[in-house]
């Protein structure tokens, strides 16, 4: 066997999944949260996966929404990674490119192994051994997929028609990939040796940038403007925007798999699953005797092979058979467990209709730590806000609100109006209409407290930002 | 036809009904709940039918617990009662006892109408027409059953067999009653013209006395003795306890009705439905073009014949036919159609499991208005809190913990240590720990404000009263 090359990770970590709403939301979604028990979202084990022996610094491709999210997940396991920020979404392609590039520019050689951050693997060792035997073949100048072998024949998932050329490692060449099928003809390719098309691939940069250049030019161009034009915002590197917004919207299968005759695929087995809807999570979670996975606060009677996930109430089934039930503090799913896949559909519907709840929730994160409200009237509004140790809000102002704060945790230091006082738990503090102020957590543990707005709009646009620490304003 | 006697309305609304749960729960049962749109509650819908021409003025038997609640749902509509409070729970018969003693006591002659506070009625005129023909044939020294004739063979229900005789005004005889059927055997009942028990009553008072004398002189005994040492507290009338507890706990249906050979049935409909379970009032509300009944913030999608109803997440329905789905503040409840009639049984095992949810709400209701939890954490606890126009807390103090009060909406007279100060909207008042005070509401519109409680313990029972208008120190 060949020496493994060196496998620089870039991690995707720009989408935007609705298919496991309400849980996972635009403002936070599936990639970081914390779906398993394991204290990690699915963002951090794809992460823990691959440092180490043989991995270089890995190159986290996001969304700018997602910058500080992604940021503290990463300092919370002491993993450095570049952390590269899409202004906007524009597919696969342009982030393979972009990752291509700076992986080109850092010059370490190597082979790419571009990994979803979304997806669930089970048997890490499995995925190890794939891992570097795709890079290994990689090296070899191919573009490499992971395929998975199909334990059964899923409508959900696309398909690669492994081609007659051995490559080497157990790796074949690519006879055709295929869109997701319907059921007989799922059946059909599972029965040809089909494989799942995982969308993680291994390349070194310079293959995968001559074919994108072959194949499509304009989003290489747009990848490497945009880099080359990219500024370090604290630790971030911001692509530019005007230059990445060039580029088209297209997925790298589209774009260049299915197209290069580079491509191959190495089958494996890992435990993978997409985790692409609430059926697939339910599939890949243990159960219990009845089929059941119950999380949080859940009573299920005569209930079978269902799943149900209370993030805050008191949440029951009774009598139902296949259901998928997810409560959360301001957004309740109930579904047959056949229909999950259309929650996507289900949370379209609600954009289109304005909810806020379609893409946000509730506990909003900022780079200081987060807040939530509590409670909302007319001419009031009540938040629960908790600031990190060190975390600072920006210097601002509003112009039809007063608020009180109670401390109820921690050290407040507040300053209102140039003057700064500390206030500890259990002491309020009052900012009139129109006072300028600052809220910092100047202590070693989190500062927690309630805001009370009074005022004739309450809205969360009535801030003007004087100054910001986190290039906010 | 005979002219009809004056008719004296007792209402038994001391029922703490689980079946609808999460929205009824034991600190507010289903009938002082809105159930329709048509902003009353079922209490306050059947007082709202039996007042006017005909009618003397109503005896409201209720529970101690609801008597603020009766009281105020009573004040709303301008009715005034009879407002008598068993000390405990003791089923029917004792309700019907006490009834029939204050009727008797007051002396007004006439028929006692017993109705149940939390059935549905669609046809009132219907209703009031048998109401009267009963009230006509119970002046004859009959105890009228009103029976329903059924539309569906309906196993929640039980049933009574007429008998031949003929009692005049349609009325007939009884010749037995029979408990809830399995199907079978419900549609050989319809088959066979038994119609459904009610559970609502005509009988003069003088005749039920006597057979309650005969059949279950226990009961009588201890209403008469209760009646007697009753106390006028406030508007009510608060039996007295320890005459009242003698009391067996048994149903009027076995204590006399399927013994005297007095029971008489009058058949009619009039859209009844004693709402005893989410099916029922599914099967009694409008609905939409795929049977289903949506209230509050919902969406549904190819759903259909389903029940969901939101106090107030957005709540949304995928895929699946049959079901209720109510979801509340702090518990939601998920179930088939055909398992509605269980959840008494899930609240059952959620009682015996100690969970406050199974019978108190969020919003916990007092004479002086409600509060509510907003928010909870390690050594801290937010409220919202609502003092009706004149309203007056105990004046009481807390041993573990001090209290921020800022008010959102009115005025507020607050009192502390003896030193009362007057707050408006956006002012904010600090109650240190172990401090005497009380809150008044002094103005004419709801007073709202934020109560922040932060100390080492915050549960409700740290309140010392030292004194209440309520009469509840």
């Amino acid at each position: 066997m060949a020496p493994s090359p060196t496998i620089i990770p870039i991690i995707m970590a720009g989408g935007a999944g609705s298919r496991l709403w309400p849980l996972s939301r635009d403002t936070m979604p599936k990639q970081f949260i914390e779906l398993f028990d394991d204290g990690l979202s699915a963002f951090q084990a794809t992460l823990r996966r691959v440092v180490g022996e043989g991995f270089g610094r890995p190159i986290v491709v996001t969304n700018n929404d997602f910058r500080f999210i992604a940021a503290e997940q990463l300092s919370r396991l002491g993993i450095e990674a570049e952390i590269v920020l899409e202004p906007e979404r524009r597919d696969s392609a342009a982030a393979v490119a972009v990752g291509a590039v700076l992986a080109e520019r850092l010059g370490t050689g190597g082979v790419c192994l571009l990994l979803a951050s979304d997806h669930v693997i089970r048997d890490e060792a499995g995925f190890l051994d794939a891992v570097r035997k795709a890079a290994t073949v990689a090296a070899t100048g191919r573009i490499m997929t992971l395929g998975i072998t199909p334990d059964h024949a899923s409508t959900a998932y696309g398909y690669i028609h492994p081609g007659a050329d051995d490559l080497g490692e157990g790796a074949r060449s690519i006879e055709r990939f295929v869109e997701k099928p319907d059921r007989a003809t799922a059946e059909g390719y599972v029965a040809e040796g089909y494989v799942w098309n995982s969308g993680n691939f291994a390349f070194s940069a310079e293959v995968m940038l001559k074919e994108l250049e072959h194949f499509t030019p304009n989003v290489l161009a747009a990848a490497r403007e945009a880099a080359e034009k990219a500024t370090r915002d604290l630790d971030f590197i911001r692509l530019d925007a005007a230059a990445f917004s060039a580029s088209p919207t297209i997925s790298i299968d589209y774009a260049v798999m299915e197209k290069t005759r580079l491509g191959g695929v190495l089958a494996a087995e890992f435990g993978w699953s997409d985790i692409g809807s609430w059926d697939s999570l339910h599939a890949v979670k243990d159960k219990d005797a009845n089929g059941n996975r119950l999380e949080g606060d859940v009573v299920a009677i005569d209930t079978r092979n269902s799943f149900v996930r209370s993030e805050e109430a008191l949440t029951t089934v009774l009598g139902l058979d296949d259901v998928v039930v997810v409560t959360t503090h301001d957004a309740v799913l109930v579904s047959s467990m056949a229909a999950a896949p259309k929650v996507k559909t289900l949370v379209a519907e609600l954009k289109k209709a304005g909810r806020r709840e379609a893409g946000e929730h509730m506990r909003i994160h900022r780079p200081w730590g987060w807040y939530q409200r509590i409670d909302i009237g007319d001419r009031f509004q009540v938040k629960h806000i908790c600031v990190k140790p060190g975390g600072r809000l920006s210097l601002q102002r509003h112009h039809h609100r007063a608020e009180h704060w109670v401390v109820v945790h921690g050290t407040a230091e507040v300053t209102i109006d140039g003057s700064t006082k500390f206030y500890h738990e259990n002491e309020a503090a009052y900012l009139p209409i129109g006072c300028i102020h600052r809220l910092h957590n100047p202590g070693k543990i989190d500062l927690k407290l309630i805001e009370v707005q009074v005022g004739s709009y309450t809205g969360e646009d009535d801030i003007v930002r004087i100054e910001d620490v986190y290039a906010r304003s």
